[in-house]
């Protein structure tokens, strides 16, 4: 990686003009569902409204409205979309739309605040994050909230639990009506989703006392030290009803969190991990019955061989909810490259059926990342989401690729530069060994040099020809007169 | 990716004790087998000999030696050994080795000298190249191979026809003697193993005139125009038995070239790649009665729903020989990061039977890599091959995950640094915000910060009486009184 790399601002994001429109500027002749109705796009779905939201989702994924409002009426796709967030562009997670994938920003007790944080929002939408989670802690969380959903495009998702725990002293001193009073005060701030950690439930915790790597998400486990404290069953499962009413009257999208999520790969898919799995798919049908859009988080790190089968579990148990992975990380070995580990898990399971992908960067498990490391994650995230796009046939990204390669083939380099992910970085590498102009449209580059350009090789041939002497010599020209 | 990671002279790289000695120093009490006999490794396997390369073997991959050698007479194992190139430390590559993977180094007529690859040869011993090809082109071939062979303690691969081409100051004049003779003189030099494209056959080529990007592999393009100015049979394919003449003289193990390998997405799994793949079945069978050692190059770009059929098929028409892919790169949208789009397609065709990964760097499709590229594209092949280990079941790969997480569980932050991949990038990623001492044993980093950490929070639990609470709230706390 070169040290011009490590500037987006030197890069500009050029979309391809044959695919929908995705993270393009959001378009003017759409409105938005009015606040303070009770309504939410699943209530409105079931009652066969086709929302301004879902118009212009079915816009941005090339789809039927109706085909829209079908999916997040059945619940197979959500529209995170609070009415109180008005910078909002509408987006969709869910079978049907396009792999998503969500960048995680926030500042973090010891390091970062509220300029660094918006620094990395404007760094998420250039680099293509479909949706992002202010995942701060420490003392100024609500200013850092507001300031992202004011500036924000994108739905922006927030674990309540960490505002919570910054009133209470200690973590026993956590209430539900302090859990429920920052959750009501979020979604009046425009929230567009959240992770609520409801199905790590006081009789699945025994199961982690064997793992390697115990309790890796930080509400889980906040929730457990309170279960195991008190001695009580997890308050937001026993306050469920009471966060459905909130989330109804705010349509807030609940993204159910998996607090046991395996951290290593020997805790991978074990007994802990599908028993708060099995919670989660109860809660979803209680989000539902409550007329509540709901997605359901996954893991984590998990070895290549178990990934079809835990989206399977997932759709399966929780009536294909949208499934919402954070990775997975196939390999544990790599911290510094996480990246690369979870972006291999990412595009596998995107293939196989989950609905966004929370990236991952390569300060996971080593510190908070900063703006280039956001970079870097969303990145080797476009990359998986996009491969798993191809993978499930999707016209248009088959369409992005084949265009990039057509320029290729070309040797019209400048284009192949503005179709790709990351035009500055590709040019800079291109012109560090070739940096003049005139081999812009040169049929070769230095990897090969002009007399091995395979592609430049075969160029202009007359194949009827070739076909006739490949039909002359037959099976016959095994050995033999060799020319010269 | 931070800038001090981009010296490779800065980390250390220390291997995991409790697995298998892949990468380890040479031992002192392995002979070789000598050069001239006209055996090799295959014929001896067969005629029931458990060479000292199979022994070598055998320790490196934790196998029974009489296992490695009915693999590799089986011809489901190679063993790349020019008994001429003496500095080489043995090792196989084979369904029931672990995965490798391979660096590409080599000059280019625009760039780069002998120094510089003998930079890269130490850099890709460095970082785990299990082989290495010397692919230079240019006019100092044979020097830098001479060079590279001498410092290499890994096998070295080359592909002959670019040394022919140099001696040839056309394409059309190269001849199957002139072929022969660069094949004789590098099996002299001690190569330990060739890519021979002589699967491109002339009835294949017109099955190209439809695609998006042609031919992309150097090697098929230089034969295919051949084929297409004389309207002649590939000569490769011709004088075939006269190579298997030279390769069983000096034990070279041929690695058959795909010259036909897709170079996008769009011409994937296509007619022209099956065809080549057909007739590379048949050149397979043909290494085997010459007791040549062989094995199948193979592409490229492929989407993941593609791969695990493009191995099995493979399988199938090459009777299990050993597969070395490059790659493959899941979609063609994101030059820059290729190493990162193709370690996901490698990473699963290595769980899914392919024996050895051909490393793609960032450089790939803009210009010729330099030592950080190969730097780059070797971890991310690493992540790749051992992702593919886990999958595969290997014991050895899972107790290096189940280490490093034990590590990290245990907040012992040196031995995690120690354990990973690249040592100094991941300190140095850690120590970026929290840099002193002190919290080297920290229970907690700056992702987090102190209060959040649930590795930190669940620790030190009486699983008893959790337990005990667990099963006295059975379903019964759903609402109601809550602490506070």
């Amino acid at each position: 990686m070169s040290e011009r790399s490590l500037h987006p601002a030197d890069a500009s994001v050029r979309r391809p003009a044959d695919g929908p429109d995705l993270h393009g500027a959001r378009s003017n002749c759409h409105g938005r569902s009015p606040a303070g109705t009770g309504a939410t796009q699943a209530t409105l779905a079931r009652a066969g409204e086709v929302t301004p939201e879902m118009v212009r989702v079915g816009e941005r994924e090339a789809l039927d409205p109706e085909l829209v409002r079908n999916e997040v009426a059945r619940g197979r796709m959500v529209i995170p979309a609070n009415p109180r967030h008005t910078a909002l562009d509408p987006m969709a997670i869910g079978l049907r739309a396009r792999v998503k994938i969500n960048a995680n920003i926030g500042s973090s007790p010891t390091t970062s605040g509220t300029g660094e944080e918006l620094d990395k929002l404007e760094g998420s939408l250039r680099w293509g994050a479909d949706t992002v989670m202010d995942l701060s802690t420490g003392k100024r969380i609500a200013d850092t909230r507001r300031a992202v959903l004011a500036a924000s495009t994108v739905p922006v998702g927030t674990v309540p639990i960490y505002q919570a725990l910054e009133s209470a002293s200690r973590i026993e001193d956590l209430t539900a009506d302090g859990l429920l009073a920052v959750i009501e005060q979020q979604a009046r701030d425009g929230v567009d989703y959240m992770t609520i950690h409801a199905g790590v439930r006081i009789r699945h915790l025994p199961l982690v006392r064997d793992r390697v790597t115990g309790i890796v998400s930080r509400g889980g486990g906040v929730l457990a030290k309170w279960m195991i404290e008190h001695a009580r069953e997890n308050p937001l499962y026993t306050a469920f009803d009471d966060v459905l009413e909130i989330c109804r009257a705010h349509d807030v999208t609940i993204s159910l969190g998996d607090g046991l999520r395996p951290g290593s790969i020997a805790d991978a898919t074990d007994r802990a991990q599908l028993a708060e799995l099995h919670t989660l798919g109860e809660l979803t049908r209680r989000c539902w019955d409550a007329g509540v859009q709901v997605m359901v988080e996954g893991p984590g790190h998990i070895p290549l061989d178990q990934l079809e089968e835990n989206v399977r579990l997932q759709q399966e148990l929780c009536g294909e909810a949208p499934f919402y992975t954070l990775g997975p990380l196939v390999t544990d070995i790599a911290p510094g490259y996480d990246h690369i580990t979870s972006a291999i898990g990412a595009a596998v399971v995107g293939w196989h059926g989950t609905s966004m992908l929370c990236y991952v960067t390569p300060k996971e498990h080593l510190g908070l990342p900063d703006a280039d490391d956001v970079k870097q994650g969303l990145i080797a995230y476009r990359i998986a989401a996009h491969a798993a796009d191809l993978a499930r046939g999707n016209a248009a990204a088959h369409a992005q690729d084949r265009a990039i390669s057509e320029a290729r083939f070309a040797f019209d380099w400048r284009e192949q530069f503005a179709r790709s992910l990351d035009p500055a970085t590709a040019q800079a590498m291109h012109d560090e060994t070739l940096p003049n102009d005139h081999v812009k449209q040169a049929e070769f580059c230095s990897m090969c040099g002009p007399k091995y350009c395979p592609m430049h090789n075969v160029r202009g041939v007359e194949w009827d020809r070739v076909q006739a002497a490949a039909e002359r010599i037959g099976d016959g020209e095994r050995s033999g007169a060799m020319p010269g």
